[in-house]
């Protein structure tokens, strides 16, 4: 396999390659062998020359006037993007939305395999949630779960007041990725550290402009 | 007041209006009245000149060597974003999803005032959720509500199979902004129809992309 390392693809090229990825796992449910760039254009909404840079961006993944292998195209993203293995991941904070996250079936189908739930109420602790009944542990079991599972993603659902004390706790354990829905800017204490932010009511703020200034 | 209309302001400033209003807020609550870009910035991890930039695209709000006015700039940034007034939203898809946002307390907070949720489930009718216990009704009742409560967004968090039946329902309502949580590209039947996707597993895409190529 070719290694694909590219520090520097910007972040909305990555974005387009997870929804061509999604879009190509259906083709080949559907078992669609080639797929033209105008036909990926009308299932993702995205405009065909976007997608024709996007995908020469990282080598030659087309034939011209016939279209793209999917099976190929579908890998070589997965390989890209760091999904052609499972991914370990868990999740802080087992309220509502933690709930919710750990029945969201779309998270095992794609490759992410939530392995256990955190919180600090012990009437949860013990419990299990999801289909995939994920338990929930004492906070001070992450250390040792992400070591043993090789835990590299950590969900934060927590209340804005404790998401901090819990990316400390997952930096100590060596987890790198964090995902915090808390709405609160965190800082890391590591420089290998990558927090991604969820903001739910950025995307109605963002809503309410369009409409206002439309 | 000033009518702000700014048609071409780009997303990314409207999602860093949206976190300056959020530390701004947090800023009057704790009695602060005037604050430095600096402080902005460690309070957002944005870089202050990003913020100096940002904010005087839309005129002056600061006070040089001083800072900003807190409950000025806190004020004209929800004018500019339209979020002066109540917003009423609806959700459609009562899921472990849907379910979760009818429970996520920073909606109301920040001005968005869920008014109702719908479902096709029949042992769903009826039932409320969430502390403001938001009433379950059947899709038919859309159109009534919508025009009753003035919406002018709906959140779809039903499965991928179902959402785009949904929204052609949303915009027979005349509502103009959806917030689509279900994994699927949607195809508006009106011009007027602003759609944007909050898709859960990219994140994680992106994040695993972040931590293999590092």
């Amino acid at each position: 396999m070719r290694n694909y390392k590219f520090p520097k693809i910007p972040e909305a090229t990555i974005k387009r390659l997870s929804i061509y990825h999604r879009v190509l796992n259906e083709l080949i449910h559907e078992g669609v062998e080639v797929v033209s760039s105008h036909r990926l254009s009308e299932l993702t909404g995205l405009n065909a020359p976007q997608i024709r840079k996007d995908l020469t961006y990282f080598g030659e993944f087309g034939v011209r006037g016939v279209g793209y292998f999917v099976i190929h195209l579908h890998d070589s993203i997965r390989e890209i993007l760091g999904i052609n293995k499972k991914w370990n991941v868990i999740l802080v904070g087992v309220g509502k939305l933690g709930q919710a996250l750990l029945s969201y079936e779309n998270f095992e189908k794609q490759g992410y395999h939530i392995i256990a739930a955190f919180d600090t109420d012990p009437s949860k602790i013990g419990k299990k949630f999801g289909t995939n009944e994920i338990p929930v542990m004492p906070l001070d079991n992450i250390k040792k779960i992400a070591k043993e599972y090789n835990v590299k993603i950590a969900i934060i659902t927590t209340p804005s007041e404790s998401a901090q004390i819990v990316l400390n706790v997952i930096e100590e354990a060596e987890i790198e990725g964090v995902i915090n829905f808390a709405p609160i800017k965190l800082t890391p204490n590591k420089k290998v550290t990558k927090i991604s932010y969820v903001d739910l009511v950025t995307e109605l703020d963002k809503m309410a402009f369009k409409i206002t200034s439309s």
